[in-house]
């Protein structure tokens, strides 16, 4: 692994080695100072701060600096400079670099000159393998494996980076696909196929109910309006994805909730109360994740 | 103390504590590397670089690191997550927190779910605690003493967290509190009652001049026109409440003048030379009184 | 050298001695850690990623750490504050300063009270001392020295403060200067008094095809149409002044080509795989450069 660019470039020995060495982080007293003399570059041309202070609470942690572009206005890129000009920039400064921007493929665009390892830390439409790292790694824990295990997908599924990798990851393993969503925003075709070709097994509902007794994890993200014309539809649409403490019951005890966060409209404020709800342990289970992935980087 | 929210939470021995312990530290030749491992998240939701650089210089100097949202466009507050939920992401990723909001109160509901130390780095109308604590430092560090002194506070009285704040903490000491203030913005009921129910005492006066040469500190802040109805009044004691250089040679040699800067409007640039001046000094005993605080909050 | 504030403050001793630091540096295997406990304010009131991110690296290489101003309006200026007491703010946290601004003069202003070094990281119409440096470290490293040189300076010599500061630099060293430029932004008389007053010659010449064959180094830096009346005459002037390689073919194989980026008409792409494109290697210069000059400050 030179970029981590896309949530499909992953082996199944890459994925549980990284999680793994996540654990094994995460259990540890003391974190070694594997990055000493070490600078990590988060070049932030859409602002994020969940995901920005993530990737630098772990470089810091592992005993190394950062320096950040937190937003476009103070990049020179306003000053009309390419993609790829920036990029060869930041290589000379950074050993490793955390980058999110507004278009997909603009972290390839960034990349093409690069020595540098680049995260794609979420590109627009595109991917964020990080997230899906972090979600996956999270189940994985909790359940102590991920084969065999039944994985709901819910809201989106048409348009959320964060769904589209989490199918196309889980894609390394033997794992039972649910992708729960309204026709209108239901899985694409190029998942579905990338599925095939992996010889894995998908199912289509379109309610969490005629499914949830059989989830072990589950991962929403929210329907838009913008994508709906029919906007009373969405709205009716949008009151059905809201999860509830009652539905949430109907579900296994060690059913895994997750959330790429911000939450906005995927599930009401009592579920947080619940054992199933791990999104928030999530975000704690981004340091380890991150920690890994840059120790695997520049080791 | 868990979180340090406001001026009055604090007890005369845990401020004599502070004063002392910023004291050793500004007196060391060698700052102890206590925060070594550790990081400090500056969540300024309301841009303030004085406030926000001391926090951070203060834990650098302390050994720690620095994650921070420097202001409210860059947070996930802008893409509809709650505050409560800010909290608990930032609690996932540092080990303190200081934390400034434009409105009153929003550090309280921030610190709901939050385990993380939380320091309050003012609050709109509400608190600002650790400017008092710097500017009562200073003045400790002067005087040797807080007990016993006449303390004068001029300007908005009625408005300034830092004004209101001062006399809230200054109750803990044997201070005689000289409220300096046009009618329209003196001193408020809230703040004349907690001192009468400390069994402290204050005077009310108008003009500095009546009382100059007693004060043993001058702490001031600007009154702003947007709270007078008559705009030619409001100018009127803009004018008189401008300190000059005359003014304050009536006063005591050993009188210590502060204000929590930027200064608009308080007092002349002639004032500067003087030996009372003594703002520019408060601002570098922020760091020690800062680093005090975080010591005690995380050792 | 306390404060680093124009191109021309440096003798030709002191640029050979920060020259010779920044190789050793370069040279070395390992960065000795002597900023150890130290701190660095970066107060860039107008945004530059290129400069900002080169100090903050070179500090963090040092062993340094970072306090950032990073654009004004997360500064306490936009509350009214004035520059010198922003300055003296600074002045109790940082150990070194590298400061950018919008307008001349500003620098100079903010460092009236200050003791800490400050740097001039750009300052409008102004300097830019430490982009000359890092350019003629290049050009020195390249050739081995600096003497005997024919270094042209190519576009608008009379506003850009890279070139102007260039020439006032290159005085110190016996170079043979040439200007490049339309007569309408040629290089001012001021410059050019000074240059005599050094007992250094220059030649002007209209067009980059006069003189190629005999140039060491070459450094450009683009024509903006707003100083031109004749739009016309602006644009023709901006073709014939963008460097094809068919161009830089004629050149000498060592000539040193630099620009101090972002890059905007000046060459075309092409140009970029040429052995004479060194505008990408002056980026990884520059932290030596800033290194060298850090540890000369505070050494």
């Amino acid at each position: 692994m030179q970029h981590i660019l896309s949530s499909d470039q992953f082996t199944r020995e890459q994925l549980l080695e990284i999680f793994n060495a996540a654990k094994k982080l995460q259990d540890s007293k003391e974190i070694p100072q594997t990055m000493k003399g070490k600078i990590l570059a988060t070049v932030f041309l859409e602002p994020s701060t969940r995901t920005r202070l993530s990737f630098e609470t772990s470089m810091l942690k592992l005993g190394g600096q950062v320096i950040s572009i937190p937003n476009s206005e103070s990049s020179s890129l306003n000053k009309g400079e390419s993609l790829e000009d920036t990029g060869r920039m930041i290589d000379s400064y950074a050993d490793i670099i955390a980058m999110r921007v507004p278009k997909k493929g603009q972290v390839n665009i960034f990349s093409t000159h690069i020595s540098t390892p680049v995260i794609n830390a979420g590109d627009g439409t595109g991917d964020h393998p990080t997230q899906n790292l972090l979600d996956l790694y999270t189940i994985w824990k909790e359940h102590g494996k991920l084969d065999g295990l039944t994985i709901g997908l819910m809201g989106d599924c048409c348009n959320s980076r964060v769904l589209r990798g989490m199918a196309k990851m889980l894609a390394e393993f033997d794992c039972k696909l649910i992708f729960i969503a309204p026709p209108e925003v239901q899985m694409r075709i190029d998942v579905k196929s990338y599925l095939k070709s992996k010889g894995k097994d998908y199912k289509i509902v379109e309610s969490l109910d005629e499914v949830i007794t059989d989830l072990d994890a589950l991962e929403v993200n929210r329907i838009r309006h913008e994508y709906f014309e029919d906007k009373e539809r969405a709205k009716e649409i949008g009151k059905q994805f809201i999860i509830s403490k009652q539905m949430l019951e109907k579900g296994k005890e060690k059913l895994i909730l997750l959330d790429p966060l911000p939450r906005i409209n995927t599930y009401l404020e009592e579920v947080d109360e619940m054992p199933q709800a791990k999104y928030f342990e999530a975000v704690t289970n981004s340091l380890f994740v991150r920690m890994a992935l840059i120790n695997s980087l520049l080791g």
